[in-house]
């Protein structure tokens, strides 16, 4: 099956364009990943998991596969500081990268870089109220089982590229396909889920 | 300028037949709103204002054209009754419709019924922390400056189709999509703001 866009591509031009930024940091992270062909979740869902942390106030929130800190860039905007922010990534060199340009940005006050196995990193902290989860995506299943009891009451658990491409449609065509349907659907039963249909798919759900 | 999709609508397909629902209510309604052709916010958006409350944890929330209870439907049982939520809307029918839906699904508890001009209720309400606009389109921006004041600290405001079937591409076409887009463009200068590309387009901003 071929890729399909779930969102219209004139549509996502529209609110990038009613979303604009004057912070160069952010200008500088969106033209890195333009240039490495780095997967970014974007702005429109970086902006989301902004207002999503702003209305829920966590103290602690972790990340599994932050790449250079595109998405860490949005929790911390949101935090300001006011909780602890953990990025973790198994190539140093993007966790390298995070730490640069969230200083450069003013924006890493109470946040821990973190390299190695995300989530073997995860377990070690206690009371997660945010997991955001951008790892390998047959990995999901595990991390969102392996951290169940890492995460504080009502937790929020966030998983980026749930939709993969449309591909989720005919899960049954690679193992990859096949195990973002089985996350999926292993978080609606578990926990208080839904599926954003935005840019590639973003899983919002909340410990019941 | 045609209607184009938002979303593909496989992939609404997908999301919908993830978040099973087994409450007979809210299939009553879901067929009512197909067999009338009456406009409502669809599973997928009630499922997400559902968990915008459960993060929220509004005391209350003040919806401006409720029509018979659909979204107030997602609103009151992300509340259980330990917020209050106003439904108004201008036709009585509607209101009679949705205190009886309410009731059969037994989520009319702090659950307030009006009947007038939505705007005008939502003026005698103090404090409110989400403030839904789903009413005529064109009344959007006035009823966001009207009720500033009677939003609490860090009140959310979330409205309904501000994509307008992806009209909002071009605005200058009508009087109705000039306003969503001038809508739009307030709420991204006054709020922190984002526009969520699910179904319709949904705005998602929370007062600074």
């Amino acid at each position: 099956m071929d890729k399909i866009f779930i969102n219209h591509p004139e549509i996502e031009k529209y609110i990038f364009s009613l979303l604009e930024d004057d912070d160069p940091v952010l200008k500088e992270m969106e033209e890195l990943a333009e240039k490495l062909n780095f997967p970014i979740v974007g702005r429109i869902v970086g902006k989301l998991l902004y207002l999503i942390t702003k209305i829920k106030k966590p103290k602690l929130v972790v990340e599994i596969g932050s790449g250079f800190g595109y998405s860490g860039y949005w929790f911390a905007k949101a935090l300001q500081g006011s909780g602890k922010l953990v990025l973790s990534d198994y190539k140093g060199e993007n966790i390298q990268l995070a730490k640069e340009f969230l200083q450069k940005a003013n924006l890493d006050k109470n946040v821990i870089f973190e390299v190695g196995d995300g989530v073997e990193i995860a377990k070690r902290y206690k009371d997660i109220d945010i997991l955001f989860l951008d790892h390998e995506k047959s990995r999901y299943k595990e991390a969102a089982d392996a951290l169940k009891e890492n995460l504080s009451k009502e937790a929020l658990v966030i998983a980026d590229n749930v939709l993969w491409y449309g591909k989720v449609l005919k899960p049954e065509q690679s193992k990859k396909v096949k195990a973002i349907d089985e996350f999926n659907r292993y978080m609606i039963k578990h926990f208080d889920t839904t599926i954003i249909p935005v840019r590639d798919g973003l899983l919002l759900a909340q410990k019941r």
